[in-house]
């Protein structure tokens, strides 16, 4: 298992504002499409998987995002997964991404529960996934929680 | 003027997933939505006359959402938008979004700083729009910051 | 009952690409949600309400669009939908968008089928949609189907 | 030069509706991300560079699609896409969307226009991109046109 796992994604015409550049609301498709990718290489299924075959949810109760460097067509954006923690019925993810050239342009913070898809009730995280989620771990892919992230600067 | 500036959103087909309730990234339209049409209200004009007549960009720079209750079409949206902190060159919003029987779906803070669009410098918030936020805040617009955004719940 | 239904649509920011114009993709979501307001309005229930307690679906089977003029935030979007086609099986609606000032900007033409939504398979158009469906043909929502739709012109 | 040029997509959670499978309007995103790539690789420069660089633009101004299956994410997307037409100042595609087994998803038609992005004025497409256009037809990318897409199916 290679960690962390990284996650590269063309940027697109339709992504971008009429500011020219990548509209706001995407950098949260972006870090989501890296995450169901993490959950597909080191679950070994993706969501729709999980929901539709195993009805289990994932819904996300916590997301915050700091953007520091706009991104454009011009870019490639690399996005690293990474583990900040896994609790008993939830998982918190760290998504770093940045531009070819190694600048980044946004980190983000994603926490999902797990929960009984029709009833939409928390579940422990299943064994059969906690035990790759921690391997994963053991292999780089964790992350040392910093700091509680800054708050919106004082400018 | 009347405040808090309230958003009303249908939630259609084309916002949910296959989970049969709204996708994630969707509540960041809605908030973002909520946010411009605060803008046109509050100050007089949406993000594409502040682009492209007046030259002045607000990317944002933090955005952190929680998410308490799902949402589907057979709700109606309302988004309460406040004012949490005028910088000198940055704005935070709060944005409340409530079902139509009050309860809480969503909290989330936006912070956007004010930009030349050009160079994509800072710059002051200009005066003629700092006067009708600070009108707004004193309309009640305003919101006493609470303590630091929980983290994720230990789970 | 008033026909033909219109449905009403503020242009966003997020709506923009780096054209400074909307998307060519956004005005299909723009049909489709004048679409969805249609089956609200007359039908008497949304697509998710179909889905999930009808156990119906509307698959769309072709869709094909003109657009004539270039939307930006700046315009009000008002869709006029119109009955088409109504089979066995399938309906067909037009889509057409205009400007404030009346300025068309698309004619969109989108035809669904009627399907279990747990078989995938075509079913009869149920009488209960039926009737409301030519009760609106009848209030002046039909259209004289034109010509067939003009290829892309020679240019 | 290879052709037809071909561009795979992972079909996302996000791409997913309540019914689910991929919701209508992401069969456009899929078309428009593959007529990109088709831009990029055959003309050497996306919409982007040639907007923000050439000042030239490519609205589309016709667009239709026949839907024939549906697609999930357990599917994987491969789009063949084709020219149709190339005229003096507009260009006619056909994207072929098909799943992993061979079977057609979706059959769609783009027309855009050459136009100066400034002026929104149409231009001759310019011989810069003419050539390589002729180049990818000679090359097996042209396509016979078809008889006049069938109207939607009486049923």
């Amino acid at each position: 298992m290679t960690a962390p796992y990284l996650h590269h994604r063309v940027i697109t015409w339709g992504d971008t504002d009429a500011a020219q550049i990548v509209y706001t609301v995407r950098f949260f498709d972006f870090a989501m499409e890296a995450i169901e990718g993490w959950f597909r290489s080191v679950l070994g299924l993706d969501w729709y998987a999980l929901n539709i075959d195993r009805h289990i949810g994932t819904p996300f109760v916590n997301v915050a995002m700091d953007i520091s460097a706009p991104l454009t067509p011009r870019d490639h954006l690399c996005c690293a997964v990474h583990v900040e923690r896994l609790g008993r019925a939830s998982l918190t993810l760290r998504v770093l991404g940045r531009k070819e050239d190694g600048t980044e342009s946004f980190d983000a913070r994603h926490t999902c529960c797990f929960v009984n898809s029709q009833s939409m009730t928390a579940i422990p995280v299943p064994p059969e996934f906690r035990t790759p989620i921690e391997a994963y771990c053991g292999a780089g892919g964790g992350i040392t929680p910093r700091a509680p992230r800054r708050e919106a600067e004082s400018a």
